[in-house]
Order: C-alpha cells, then structure tokens, then sequence
C-alpha cells in the first residue's frame, strides 16, 4: 500500500487530498481545502500554509507528496506569490522527509482524463469514475489537489498510463523548452 | 537594545547579516552566506533555506526579520523561483513568532545611502560608515542582508531616515500602483 498526499498550494485556498492504493486500487482516505482568505496579513498566509501541511503529514503520514504547480501565470506579481506559497509547501514536505513530486495543471488533467484541456466536470467525473466516489460540490475546491495525488499515481505506475514523469521544475522546464515563452537563462 | 536578522533569499545564495542597535549605534554581529548553488534539487533547496534560517533564529534570537524582497523581475519563471525562496524564509520567520518585514531593493538602497539608484559600491562605502566596519570581498554577498537590516532600522526609527515603511507585498503594492507593470487584480 502506498499512500500520497496532493496539494494545491493558493494565496487563498490550499486544497489537499490523500489516497491510498493498493492493488491497483485506488481509494480516497481524506480531503479538503484550508482557507486562507479570511487573513488579512501575506506572511500570517504563509505561517498557516507551512502550520496545516505539517500537521496533515504527521497525522496521515503520507509516503509521497505530489503539488499541482503552474509554471505559467499572467504575470510576475501573481506568480512571486503562487512562488511563496508553493515554496513552503514544498519546503515542509521536504523538512519532513517527503519526497514532492511536481505536475502542471495540463499534465494532471492529460494523466487523469487523457486529454490535457479537459474541463473542470470531466476531470471531477472520472476522478468518480476512479475513486469510486461521488465528488459533491463541497469537494470542488479540493478536486485539483485529488486530481494531482492520481496524476502521481498514474505516473509513477507508467502500466496504467504512460507518460512523462517530471520530478520537478528544472526536469519539466529542460522538457518543455519550447513551451517556455521568456526563455530562463539558467533553469537550475 | 533590540537585534535584527536581514535575509537576502535567492534560489542560488542566501545572505544574512544580524545587527544590534543600541542607543542609535548599529553594530554588526554576524554576517554571511548560505550557498545552496552546489545542490542540484530546487526542492533541497528550499529545505535548505528552511533547515539554516531556523537554526540562524534559534542561535541569535533577532527580534525581528527583514527581507530583500524584489516584486519585480525579468520573466514570471524566475519571479516564482525565488517567490519560492522568499515564500520559505517568510514562513520560518512566521512560524518562530517573528515579525517580517520586506523592502525592495530600491527603498533599501533610498533608505541606506539616500539614493534609491546607488551602485552596490556606494551602498558598500555607506554600510562601512554607518556600521564602522570595513566590508571585505568575503562579505560582498551578504551586503545585501546586511542591507536590509540597516535599512529596516532606518525605517524604525523615522527620526534618522524618513521614509515610507512598506510592512509587505500589500501595502507596496497599494503605494506604487504605478510602478506595476501588469495591473494585479486582488492585491491581497
């Protein structure tokens, strides 16, 4: 049995989700958003994201986590905050001994669905279809933190679905050049 | 008396320099850096920041953190690198019960040696007045933290320096509206 925990880090909301398969079977063990909007304060947003993700890994104690991580944004004011508070996260994770595995939103809806542009309700139905589990509407705002712990899933078992396993920034970005529309000079 | 710890976070070296004022004479206590260019894992990293700048809080009990926190960058990839960097130290900072303040690098400039378009030279030569210590080579990477420290003291203490005190992203980002490029809808 294997046990992941997905997230999906935001300035306002942070969802997760954990799940466990076995047997090729996978099952949804908890999930749920941690609001964030209510502070006030940028840094206090933080101190809750690094506060709540700590405890979520001491009480599931997840093997893996795996982040939905946009490497794109409109601009650089929204992606220097997305930055923070995927960079704590991440560090918490990596303080805790997880290894943290990253997806962008397309490669999670590719590996979950098998079309990179699907649409929010064909993402939420085969994760149905998946987990065995109806999604109501109090899981919408966690439904991207479950979808990136089955892209996990999915890639690190390339039977079920093959693909390209990007373990983080640098792999994805040397992958996705092209993709990359102000070229970084020194992606590491 | 009362202890600052100044943090410049990159994705490549991290910075810190801890002053004391006591009776408006600053003193250097320490300064220096943490490289983190040898690791190859953006995530190690992070967890690197988060590991040194805890033990830096628990050995020298600063009463307050400032940091080198540019809102502005070249392109929205490296803006979320070190929002990943700034995002980990503001978060050690929060979770060790710290206030956190963040400076551009062109308030900490204005605020150190008047001009907010001085060379790292001049900047240098000032820091060397003001603390009376001469900077060496060694400590050419740490200036910046060392910067910031001066800079949040200045702040403080209006009488010395008056300027505008910006506590974070929110409330520059409300004072320079103009400054930023592509218009952020919820500043928040």
């Amino acid at each position: 049995m294997s046990r992941i925990l997905g997230i999906d880090p935001g300035t306002n909301i942070l969802g997760f989700a954990i799940i466990d398969s076995e047997n090729k079977n996978l099952k949804l063990v908890h999930m749920g958003v941690i609001r964030l909007d209510y502070l006030d304060d940028a840094h206090q947003k933080l101190g809750m994201i690094c506060t709540r993700v700590e405890e979520m890994i001491t009480l599931y104690k997840p093997e893996v986590m795996a982040i939905e991580a946009p490497f794109f944004g409109k601009n650089v004011q929204s992606m220097l905050k997305l930055g923070r508070a995927q960079g704590v996260a991440i560090a918490v994770g990596f303080q805790k001994g997880l290894p943290t595995f990253e997806y962008s939103p397309k490669k999670i809806k590719q590996s979950v669905t098998g079309n990179g542009n699907a649409s929010k309700e064909q993402v939420a139905a085969m994760l149905e279809r998946i987990l065995n589990t109806p999604m109501d509407h109090a899981y919408l705002d966690a439904s991207d933190a479950l979808s990136v712990a089955v892209c996990h899933y999915f890639q690190g078992n390339s039977k079920v679905t093959p693909g390209k396993k990007y373990s983080g920034w640098s792999s994805y970005a040397k992958a996705n050049e092209e993709k990359i529309t102000t070229k970084v000079k020194a992606i590491k």
